[in-house]
């Protein structure tokens, strides 16, 4: 049993991570803003006793006795990070300072999300750890992307010179129950309108492609790593490789909806292709996803089926 | 007549703009913490009622009424920024979000010296600023590339949420009088190995390449750059390209030297080559180098023969 911080521990990932972690009987503090998190998504866990949900912005120096610390306080889709740069930028780098000192001085074991979005718009394909990336350092994801380098930067900078003990989970993109309905992601967005039965909205031609990993999968996957000696950067994603164009077409089918496709314009620095390549995860964790793409989606539409009624 | 703030004014390159405007008949204070800066470079103003100088720590908030800031603090050479990784990258983040409040608060134009190491290890050659860069996120040079870039990003963050009014120098290899004797730069380890008749060092085959501005060049492009209105990035370094093998032939026959050149192991993620694309700073700023080479290391050599004099 272990005592362990989480911090955005009341977002997407965070909350499941959350349901993981206490369902093995740890003893788990969640660290959150607010700002995209939820109380409602860990509210089932307030009034146990291995449970803490303290608020608190990670901009700020913040001290607790932990073993482990699960770094996934930030920002994480388009139009939340683009809503305020500067804070983007300082969560992820005063932040995860302040993490670091933390894990620093407790001698707890850290690990960051990192992501997918650190190889930018990629030249190589699929994407291997070893591949240093192509982001534009001025550009309007550049909150995001090299906010989240540099914290790789001071990850290796804190473990080389302070001996804090480091995992690096680079996150492809993930999805599940408890997205955001509203923050514009493609899982979220097109699932709301097929279930509407509005227009799916493909920005550009749709022949970009993704790779979906269900959020289970993820979660094993951190944990496996958070508990292997593994200090380089690891990959987590499904390889399962789709064009946008396709994705429409699926989700439009399993919702068994009647909405339109649409094409609106592309997106700045929109990366064009994007696959994990995750032989890494495979060698040094034996992890690899499980839960199928059309299974994982199923679910999802589940959740948002009940949140639009809810709403009602 | 202005009131200006210089960040890291006692270091090389500060204390030539410190000089520069000064003679100009502004009014200057210089911020440092003395890392790899030397009071003695800023010397000859101590005492003028102009000239204040600072000793403070720029990850540290500072509160002072300027009118324009060169954000120059960061240690600048391999061995400086690798000797304390961490403190590199607080200094480049933390250091530029306190110089951006207060660029914020006092409605000051601010400059960054960024650099040509935001490009890496191009790939494309020479570098325009559109190029994105090739950089590695977690290597032992991370923590000034990474910390640079993201200083890139936040100048940009401010600009369009704060409405700041930036510059962006990326600056190419840089020499000149006042050069750190011992921080391991390829001209100052060249002319001091001439100087003294020992083996000039070449890492690896010698076949890489830069690019050398003289310093006197540099403070003209910082200069006219802060007075214009472009806040895109803008290349500051002399096109003139030699290998290092070359180079090092060049200052021995200038130093007329009996110094032997040999081949020393070839250091992690040294960039193959690297010569700035200028045509930006020409047509936006009628800037380009005066100085040729020769006459710039003639000077720099008489600066490194005293210096060797005053030691004994
Ligand atoms: N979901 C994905 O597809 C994906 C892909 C790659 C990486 N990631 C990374 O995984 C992590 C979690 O992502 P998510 O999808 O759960 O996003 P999310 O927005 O649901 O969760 C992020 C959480 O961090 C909190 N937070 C943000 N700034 C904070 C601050 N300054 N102080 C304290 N809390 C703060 C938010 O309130 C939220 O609860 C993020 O770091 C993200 O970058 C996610
Ligand atoms: N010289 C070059 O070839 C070159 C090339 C590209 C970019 N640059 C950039 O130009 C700037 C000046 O470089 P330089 O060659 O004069 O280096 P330098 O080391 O001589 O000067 C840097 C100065 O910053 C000060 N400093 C460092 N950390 C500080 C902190 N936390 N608080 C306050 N002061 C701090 C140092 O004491 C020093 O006086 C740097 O930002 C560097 O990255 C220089
Ligand atoms: O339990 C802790 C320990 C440190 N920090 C913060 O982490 C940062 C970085 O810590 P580090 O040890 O690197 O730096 P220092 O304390 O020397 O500034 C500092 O701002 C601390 O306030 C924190 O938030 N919690
Ligand atoms: O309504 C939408 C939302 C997103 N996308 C596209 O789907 C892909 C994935 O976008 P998302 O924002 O989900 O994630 P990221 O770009 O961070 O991978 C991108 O090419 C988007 O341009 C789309 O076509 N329609
Ligand atoms: O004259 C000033 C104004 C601000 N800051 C610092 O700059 C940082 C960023 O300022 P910003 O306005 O973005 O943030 P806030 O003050 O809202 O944290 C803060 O840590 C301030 O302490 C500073 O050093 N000098
Ligand atoms: O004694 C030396 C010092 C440097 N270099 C090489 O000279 C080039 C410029 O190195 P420097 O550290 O001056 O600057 P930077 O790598 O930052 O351009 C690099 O390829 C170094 O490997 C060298 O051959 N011998």
């Amino acid at each position: 049993r272990k005592r362990i911080l989480i911090t955005g521990g009341t977002g997407f990932v965070g909350s499941h991570l959350t349901d993981k972690l206490m369902l093995d009987g740890h003893e788990v503090v969640v660290l959150d803003n607010q700002f995209t998190g939820r109380r409602r998504n860990v509210e089932h866990w307030i009034g146990h006793p291995n449970f803490e949900l303290v608020h608190h912005d990670i901009v700020n120096p913040y001290l607790v006795e932990v073993d482990q610390v699960y770094h996934l306080a930030s920002p994480a889709s388009p139009p939340h990070y683009m809503y305020n740069p500067v804070k983007t930028i300082k969560t992820n780098t005063l932040g995860t300072i302040n993490m670091l000192g933390l894990a620093r001085r407790v001698k707890a074991t850290m690990l960051l999300a990192s992501t997918s979005e650190v190889y930018g718009d990629p030249e190589v394909h699929p994407q291997p750890e070893t591949y240093w990336g192509h982001v534009n350092p001025i550009g309007p994801r550049s909150c995001y992307d090299e906010g989240k380098r540099v914290a790789e930067s001071l990850m290796v900078a804190y473990h080389k010179q302070e001996k804090v003990d480091i995992r690096i989970a680079r996150i492809f993109n993930t999805f599940g129950p408890r997205m955001h309905m509203n923050d514009g992601r493609v899982v979220s967005n097109f699932i709301l309108q097929a279930l509407q039965n509005k227009s799916i909205t493909i920005y550009g031609a749709g022949n970009q492609t993704r790779s979906f990993q269900y959020v289970d999968d993820l979660v094993d996957g951190l944990i496996a790593l958070m508990n292997s000696n593994v200090t380089i950067p690891v990959n987590l994603g499904n390889p399962e490789e789709h064009t946008i164009s396709d994705f429409a077409v699926i989700i439009r089918d399993l919702v068994g909806s009647k909405s339109e496709i649409v094409n609106k314009p592309k997106q700045t620095d929109d990366p064009q292709q994007r696959k994990p390549d995750i032989t890494r995860a495979g060698e040094l964790l034996g992890w690899k996803p499980k839960v199928s793409m059309k299974d994982g989606l199923k679910k999802t539409i589940e959740f948002f089926r009940k949140e639009l009624q809810n709403e009602k």
